[in-house]
């Protein structure tokens, strides 16, 4: 705790330092760069969500003018062409199925993108199509075709707990996580009433504005590529061992990236390109469409049904989840994901009796993987709507029910984790206050939701390294892993080193992300940049202080003890300062010299811990919504939308008021509009005409985040990670106050006029 | 002395690391790079070797189309436009005067190289001519044109003896060193014999193969330039003094470099490209033509007179040299180099009495600065060839006559600088049994002739860091700021790395130099990254390796102590030893991590030596040379060519004696050919067809380097740098040998056939 700690920069809204470069569009993001002789590839694409490939000929494509190569299965087999983020169930093309539409079959190499594309039509396929399941119902029913027939190696998953594999032999359940407190029946029948609903997360996709893009050369010593990605280090690791090479002849180049969401996590078209490259030893570029992907990766869509035991007296007993997660054609993320939705399906509430079990399930449709909120979401979406619904039926005040039950302050979610870091309480009271929770609706139809949800925050285990390089003028270069996908760690993070060092802002330059010479970092997600890169760069500042005072305390032939930083200057006690620029060019007698500060952290593991090691930091959502609903259409207006996001100490609160708007914005798509809709194997909307986001005219008509500083975090000056946080409460919010202004509950999500204004009318007709 | 440790990797004739990349022309220089965006920059240059500038309008250039922008006097007046490498004599474009042909005058930016070259035509320029001084006699006369009037800050010059300014004012000497040892006169009065000889080197070009070239782009935010450099930490240094940026603003990449042999030190015409980027935020590519190379940087013509004074037993008493050098239009390294050539011009002989004075002259000719041998080479020339010449005077042998009067080794130089640490003796002893110094020529007109001098090496302060970043399969990528001109530091540094961590070769590789992320080092230049940067690799690996021990300690649970590196393991002592991907997965728990170690060099700085600090380590260059000179058409034949270099201890030994034969080679051109002939102010010959270089037919007939490891240098192993030794000896060997073969010495280089011709007809007239 730094309660009464004045910081000179942490805290202030400093200006964004990639604004200017990106505003003005100067930015070069990967498929603004060219390369010498660089060349362009295209991807045939499954049109059949299963099938065996009989035939791929690619002959008469690679004999059209101006084709460079063409890839197909026969030209992979040399490789270790089998990968995946956590099972090797992907290859780089097709070789014996396809698993879903958009499957890559094939890739040309050609002088220009259009001749790419032309050549595509060239390559000849012949497929057998086989029956595909496309959803949780059809994948789980009993004997229904398997996506993954056979044993794919799924005990990779470090902290998973895989058990009983053989329960789940010729099933398409990919990964299963189980774990209780306590004997579930027991509690359900000490409970007063059990309740017991299911709810439904369709499959919406991230939506980046700028879509998948890679650049790959390899020329024969060293396979370089630049990537739209979020975790260089990650995609290194993978092409390595793809393309059998050590790590140091591996490198990731990470220009400006437009967005990501999860979506840029692990390895996405990356070794087609590197494939192609590696054949031709041309640079090859490969610039997905927005339709292309939408048949790369998504969210998981969800069946979570949630049995919740209840006294009389509200309060909670016992909870039993059935999470599945429909993963797609192939796991990705998706075991990870599936195990943190089933961790996190219990909800922020103390439960005597609990048992949670997870299923990750192959389907015939685009692989899900990371996406913000990372399967917090979608159980979210389902324990909160339970809790109104239970409020409900009990005739309890939705507030008041949860305040009775909310983890307090040092709980423990489960046995062995970090203990509960924030005052849940606090932050559902403050945005109750905000919404005037108690004052009653001034239009019909009208009505108050809220919503509150707890999430592990930090990812499965984290590790970062980061530099800071002084330079004989004082000025310094930040070398990090972390990758700016527009939420603003390079402002964040320079100002941690700015407020370590006493230096302005303006003087500190964040290096480009390279994986030959920027430290390691194990990625960039799951809300953590803050606390674990935020720590090494910390760390990294303060080694460089120490150096620079070392070096002063010999130039100004001072006791170390007596020397502080101010100003850009070191300062003795009682005396004047010397610029950091003297102190470095009088140690090395000249402008030569630099002084290089290191920081490293590493996540702490625990064999105590359900999945292995301990939550970083709890990030915890607190939404609350006044909406309208118009009777007559079924659209829900957003009249007010108040977020708590707990920062524990804000690096820059602008930023952070940024994130959590952008993470409610990002709520509203998915709980009014966005969906990924299939008929027959087929994806219907894969562009932005026919799947809807959500635009400005969407916005609530007010929108406020309430930023919670208790300087209690794990981070640098207290903070805390935050950005999914305000993303979790959205739908059931929004949900919960539907219900509560038009008397219908409805348990699939999205909220579509459509859905609404069916529900309402069949209320009518049943009353 | 680390006589008897035998070595894995150091030592061995490891292939180049850039080998394969370079010899199948995939390596990628500056000129290869495109850049979203870039336009082209041309320079127009003055015809005129001295004159005032009237007016310089570009208006209809800027009109013409295709031409984005114009550089001249009146749009640079908003920047530190003044810079240099030692004065800041010189300006981004010529603002007052224009001091040579080939001065730059103005520029512009084109979407083609070919509509810029034609805009050139365009600019008017009016020129008012005046008196022009061009070479050391002219510039040094009573009452000469001044080339920089009034005052140039000229005591920034660090470590230099620059006393009594007012003694050059208002005459054309930029530079002035002296020194001297006793009382010279009462030395010459005690000599039995006094001799007085004035040489005279030529003024030659780099030559290398790749023109100065570089692109520059300022966003708006940060100034990034890739460059052909080999010292990009100074180019960023004159940038952001220019640009008024921190050097964290200021980023300089440096791809493959074709040659550079000191042409490509401090700032060439980077400026120029920069400030068309800054004015249009446009990446610029300026690329020079071979031809404006050689209006860029040369070799400094000299004019050295050498006074010895030698007792009749033929002992050296006493010496004293003037040294000129013409440092052309600015001084560029100028400044340094005559203090160098000062510094070097007594040779390596025990001389009682001694005096030097060293001049730098401005002339209106292109500026000479840095260029392999830097200084000793000019004087070598002089005294080498004297030696000799009193030899004969005195009927001497040559060889017992230098081998009577060498420094031995700890004996000094200069007081206050390192003692000579290797035995002259011996080289010279070895060059000349290869030679079969004592057998009579076979043929009439041959005759063998040898030369030796002594270098203090290491330039005049370096700085070194290097970073070793070992991932976790265990594969490294080596950080260092030493650049790659062809002369294979990147493989040497690359063994020390195999040696210190037991890894092999092809798991080691070297990033690309960026100023933002590669540890500061001050140049690659004077013989010294063995040395210098080798150190800092050295304790860099050795950095990496104690934390990979420490890591290992806690993974195996073994005591540190028992634990050491073989093959790529850590193995324990009397056990099983485990990979270091093992050992470092194991620490952190996971893929994820790094070790990550650092290594510095800094020289020691010295109040009692004559420049300030001293010498890193004596480079040497014994040669000896058989020739036979076609009295008929003055042609030199060299039939055998005999070079020792001292390697200390030779981390690649292929790789020295390709550095030693080429330098052989490189002092052959200047020997026998290569000039740059001036007429009225005009260079005649800035091309390679009226300027010759030599090429394979010009070697000698037999070409051998005797390398001598007696591993008592200060880098790793015992090691010392080369690469400039071979060169110095070169043109007073041969001089010396056609001066035996057929009587006749000339003074001035090079040794063309009409000069030799010239001198034996002059002989035969007088005999």
């Amino acid at each position: 705790m730094n309660q009464r700690k004045v910081y000179n920069v942490a805290g202030k809204n400093a200006r964004r330092v990639d604004g200017i470069e990106k505003v003005t569009g100067k930015a070069l993001y990967t498929g603004d760069l060219q390369l010498p002789g660089m060349a362009y590839a295209k991807i045939l694409r499954s049109p059949l969500a299963h099938a065996r490939l009989m035939k791929v000929d690619a002959s008469r494509a690679k004999g059209m003018s101006g084709v460079i190569a063409t890839l197909t299965r026969d030209d992979i087999k040399d490789l270790n062409y089998k990968y995946g983020a956590t099972y090797k169930d992907q290859s780089i093309v097709a070789v014996d199925k396809v698993r879903y539409v958009g499957d890559p079959v094939a890739a040309v190499l050609a002088e220009s993108p259009a001749i790419a594309e032309q050549a595509l039509d060239l390559i000849e396929v012949e497929y057998d199509e086989l029956p595909k399941v496309t959803n949780i119902e059809e994948a789980t029913a009993p004997g229904a075709i398997q996506v993954h027939p056979g044993d794919i190696a799924r005990a990779e998953l470090r902290g998973s707990v895989y058990d009983a594999p053989e329960r789940f032999s010729g099933t398409n359940i990919c990964y299963y996580l189980g774990f209780s407190r306590g004997d579930v029946a027991k509690g359900f029948a000490e409970a007063d009433h059990v309740f017991e609903d299911t709810f439904r997360f369709q499959k919406v996709q991230h939506c980046s504005l700028e879509a998948h893009v890679n650049i790959a050369h390899y020329d024969g010593d060293k396979l370089t590529v630049w990537a739209s990605c979020q975790d260089p280090f990650t995609l290194r690791d993978h092409l390595a061992g793809i393309f059998r090479l050590p790590l140091s002849r591996v490198r990731v180049i990470v220009p400006w990236v437009g967005g990501a969401y999860g979506g840029k996590l692990y390895v996405k078209a990356e070794p087609i390109a590197a494939a192609l490259s590696w054949r031709t030893r041309r640079p090859v570029k490969l610039a997905l469409s927005v339709s292309e992907s939408f048949k790369t990766i998504t969210r998981h869509p969800a069946r979570v049904t949630v049995k919740t035991g209840v006294n009389k007296d509200g309060k909670l007993v016992a909870r039993e989840c059935q999470v599945y997660m429909n993963t797609g054609a192939y796991a990705d993320a998706g075991p990870r994901v599936a195990q943190k939705a089933g961790y996190r399906a219990l909800g922020p509430y103390k439960i005597p009796y609990a048992k949670v079990e997870a299923h990750g399930v192959y389907t015939n449709t685009v692989p899900a993987g990371a996406f913000r909120g990372f399967g917090a979401l979608q159980v979210t979406w389902a324990y909160e709507s339970q809790m109104d619904m239970i409020a409900a039926r009990l005739g309890l005040d939705p507030l008041e029910f949860r305040l009775k039950n909310l983890l307090k302050k040092g709980d423990l979610y489960t046995a062995g984790d970090t203990p509960v870091d924030c005052d849940l309480n606090e932050g559902l009271l403050k945005v109750a206050d905000a919404i005037k929770w108690r004052q009653k609706p001034s239009k019909p139809n009208r009505a108050k939701g809220i919503s509150c949800c707890i999430k592990d925050a930090g990812g499965t285990y984290k590790v970062a390294g980061a530099t800071v390089k002084m330079s004989s003028d004082g000025s310094v270069v930040l070398l990090t892993g972390t990758v700016e996908l527009g939420q603003g760690p390079r402002t964040a993070l320079t100002q941690v080193v700015a407020e370590e060092l006493a230096m302005k802002l303006d003087q500190i330059a964040v290096a480009q992300l390279d994986t030959d010479v920027t430290p390691y970092d194990i990625s960039t997600s799951a809300s953590s940049s803050m606390v674990v890169m935020g720590t090494a760069v910390l760390r990294a500042a303060q080694d460089a202080k120490k150096q620079l005072l070392q070096c002063a305390a010999k130039v100004m032939k001072k006791k170390l003890d007596n020397l502080r930083l101010k100003d850009g200057k070191v300062v003795a006690k009682g005396g004047e300062g010397i610029s950091y620029s003297k102190v470095i060019v009088d140690f090395f007698g000249s402008k030569a010299g630099e002084v290089i500060g290191k920081g490293l952290y590493k996540d702490k593991r625990s064999k105590k811990a359900i999945l292995g090691s301990t939550t970083t930091f709890w990030e915890v959502g607190w939404g609350a919504v006044e909406v309208e609903v118009d009777t007559e259409t079924g659209v829900i207006r957003l009249l007010n939308y108040v977020s708590a996001a707990d920062a524990g100490k804000a690096i820059n609160p602008e930023q952070c008021i940024g994130q959590d708007e952008g993470a409610v914005m990002f709520g509203i798509g998915h709980t009014l509009m966005e969906e990924m809709v299939y008929e027959d194997g087929q994806l219907l909307n894969p562009n932005y005409v026919d799947y809807r986001v959500p635009t400005f005219k969407d916005l609530p008509d007010h929108l406020h985040t309430i930023l919670i500083e208790n300087r209690n975090g794990p981070g640098p000056y207290g903070s805390k990670g935050l950005g999914e946080g305000g993303l979790l409460p959205v739908a059931s919010a929004v949900a919960n106050a539907v219900a509560r202004a038009v008397g219908v509950r409805i348990q699939d999500l999205p909220l579509t006029p459509v859905k609404v204004w069916q529900a309402i009318q069949a209320k009518q007709r049943t009353a």
